[in-house]
């Protein structure tokens, strides 16, 4: 009786293509959420850090965070999608389709698209397309993520494994639909922080973003239950402490967060994340962290009819507790250099 | 001329019958109350979660959380009535009575409705019954609290002993006041997260709600000075090093949030708590404890002519460092099993 | 080219007398910055408290914690000014002007008034006029501040000393232009916390605030980067594991908002800071310190024209690992006492 109460999670053979998923909690995007995520981040950019800015080039107001909008949509994914993941692997294909204001309302939703058991017997890799909608129905964001879940039962019968095809990167010309048409004599560069334009950004240009946090325990909680992010790893120190990593792990989403805030120094006017590529975390961290960040410039893109800005397609690396300074990404041999923990390949959006 | 401006507190012998305290400070909750109340203990009940999910059913908006309430009112009170306190013993005959919104304000008063001392001589039982009121006068919530409380001068005379006759449990009759008439049509049980209604439960079920949550200092400080609850043991480190746990005390309100929190791991459509017949704080949380929760339905109830909603009693029992798979009480001698922490009464609301 | 978009700071040689700085990046206070702040601090005056007792008195709404605008607006320095900074060594001339408000955006500009270069060639004292501006170009805030900032390069040539000749307190007829024409039949001393008013304190008068709070590194670090200050002295463990401290240092501004909220006990209505007549952070405190503060009141003054609010200046010091009970400031060679951290010089205004 108690099992049909309590929601063990989905194991790996509970999937199946084609498997629609509308989560549950929707969540309504306050002035608070956006409070507690400058103190827990320290974001600089001027769009979504002043109402005043953001509506002297077009916005009604300020836009929220885009992390604030992927974090809340991936933290209604996890009670049905990744509560018995062993871990997350990837993301593809994610684009920022429709600004998000405070007091909008944000809601989830993903399809199974893909699945591989995996050769062990005991796991296999799971494949969604999620959606975050607002309270008018808009989509606002899609991605898709693979996530390696465990079995309940290493005997089930495996399914016809199905690897969807993802693009490499999101094509230019779907990319800032979320951004308004600006008026960017409205923009005000010393204000914003530095004088760079989209066309100041060089391909295989790389930014050290110099700044760095140490990551604590509380902090990362805090961060993780704020998005309704339900993974026990990140919160049950009693039944981490028997684990492989003795400790509680952090949510890989304040790794992207951190690492996006702190590339402020060196992107400063790079305000919008239109799109993210790919990213992986590479590695685990933990409380007592230190995370640095390097960016670097991987292409540069008009976006199709726009005049008033541009995309910059960047690498964003976040490294634990190895300064940035000598861009550490992948050793001789191809593996990921020592230290790396995020890898995230980003459509930036600047004023041109 | 310094102790006349300086709160000491009130002792024992400062207390009389009757005595009525109407408690400093007033405090306006926000929308920013509700998001640290969520990065705090990741709270997921649709009703408070969405503006959009409350406005379907028939609120303005979303109330905030009943506890926000509680907790708010309980801080008010601390520094008449427990800044010297030895312990806080029970509740008991608590009812919320009016949703609470963001940019209401709340105050808070009590008066004094029993008194005992010890035999010990050394301190006492002070009973009181606190109010609640929103910026329109109107009574959000009512309870019973006693706690021991230090005397100044151990030979201070006694007060003639008053015990209040309390009721074992809220009546149903006067439930649900705090929950306007419901339009269940716009109840959507999958975005709330589980199908289950107020039939589904039966009298003597219990439901491990499996999730954990362990405490660090900064997380149990924050949430309780923003009750502005000023109770030293909960801050002083200095202080308490030379105390009998050699530690900071983490505030029982933080233990019954977080155990109400995850409780919504089997309980998803309880989304109010209605009344909490009683609640013992059994033994002190600390900074790096675990907590895990489980509930007993212990009754249920209808609630006189309504037909949107009915009432479930539950005992919601926190844990410390120890699952709650085996449902951990009391002991085959009556005592209280080891790791408990926290054992309330409640009436929860639920859809019909 | 890396270089050119990473901010390095500026260096002592980089400032010269009379150079202008408009800060990055605007900023909108709203509740949630509100609600931050007194989960940090746990602040209980009244007026910033509770919307209807501000309204009840004369306000359209509560104004934000002084303190918060005064940190938001330093934060906003930091980038330009004290990034290489040895030591925040004094406050002077800083007014409250302005009452701000949820909804208000904050900016920040800075003039250099002097600058000394030190003996020992390595670093110099920039002095820098900065004022606050809210989204209608009202200055809400200034002040003078000191800072001793490392040279990039020891032989630079050091520029003609200038130290500003500062005022060794504000001028009472500058008071009170943040408080608004107040009627007093609303105020609520017993809601407020004590009966004290203007004419209450007496110059001499000693205030033990009691209370006291521990720091954690979560709790300094989310406060500073609330106001988005960048100084990484606070923030990175990695790197100051290898300093003189081998840790983080709390920023002061976290130790001057602890001692105003401890301040409460004893000063209940000295609901606003007029002016910082001076400060200096004494001595550095880490995560683990337990926080004291106490008061002396130094001076009494009416503010000219107003019947409704009077001015106490007051020394406000705050202790790390040792109670005020004995009032610790100075040692009989002049010295500062064993454990104070901060000594500020402040007028208050409180209701006659």
């Amino acid at each position: 009786m108690t099992a049909a109460k309590t929601n063990p999670g989905n194991f790996f053979e509970d999937f199946s293509l084609g498997q629609l998923f509308a989560h549950a909690t929707p969540r309504t995007i306050t002035t608070g959420d956006v409070a507690l995520y400058t103190g827990l981040y320290g974001p600089r950019f001027a769009v979504q850090s002043s109402d005043e800015f953001a509506r002297g080039i077009g916005y009604p107001r300020s836009p929220v965070d885009d992390l604030i909008v992927f974090h809340t949509v991936f933290g209604k994914t996890v009670p049905d999608i990744s509560l018995n993941a062993i871990a997350n692997l990837g993301y593809a294909e994610c684009r920022f389709l429709v600004p998000v204001f405070p007091g909008d309302t944000l809601s989830a939703a993903s399809e199974v698209i893909g699945l591989r058991e995996n050769s062990n017997r005991a796991s296999g890799v799971v494949y969604v397309r999620t959606t975050g909608r607002n309270q008018k129905g808009e989509t606002v964001l899609e991605y898709v993520r693979w996530v390696m879940v465990r079995k309940r039962d290493t005997l089930a019968a495996p399914p016809a494994p199905v690897v969807p095809k993802l693009a490499e990167r999101v094509d230019p010309a779907s990319l800032g639909r979320a951004v308004p048409p600006l008026d960017l004599s409205g923009y005000d560069f010393t204000l914003a922080g530095a004088p760079h334009r989209w066309g100041d950004y060089a391909v295989g240009e790389k930014i050290d973003h110099a700044d760095a946090m140490t990551l604590e325990e509380a902090e990362h909680q805090i961060a993780t239950r704020l998005y309704q992010n339900t993974a026990r790893v990140h919160f049950n120190q009693h039944a981490q402490a028997q684990g492989q990593f003795r400790r509680r792990l952090v949510y890989g989403g304040v790794i992207m967060s951190l690492a996006r805030a702190l590339s402020f120094n060196g992107l400063a006017n790079a305000f919008h994340i239109a799109a993210i590529n790919g990213g992986r975390h590479v590695a685990p961290s933990f409380a007592g962290d230190t995370i640095y960040a390097w960016s670097e410039i991987l292409e540069t893109a008009e976006i199709p009819v726009r005049r008033d800005v541009g995309a910059v397609r960047a690498r964003l690396v976040a490294l634990k507790n190895r300064p940035g300074a000598d861009f550490p990404w992948k050793t001789a041999s191809g593996a990921d250099a020592e230290g790396v923990v995020l890898d995230l390949d980003l459509w930036l959006v600047l004023p041109r």
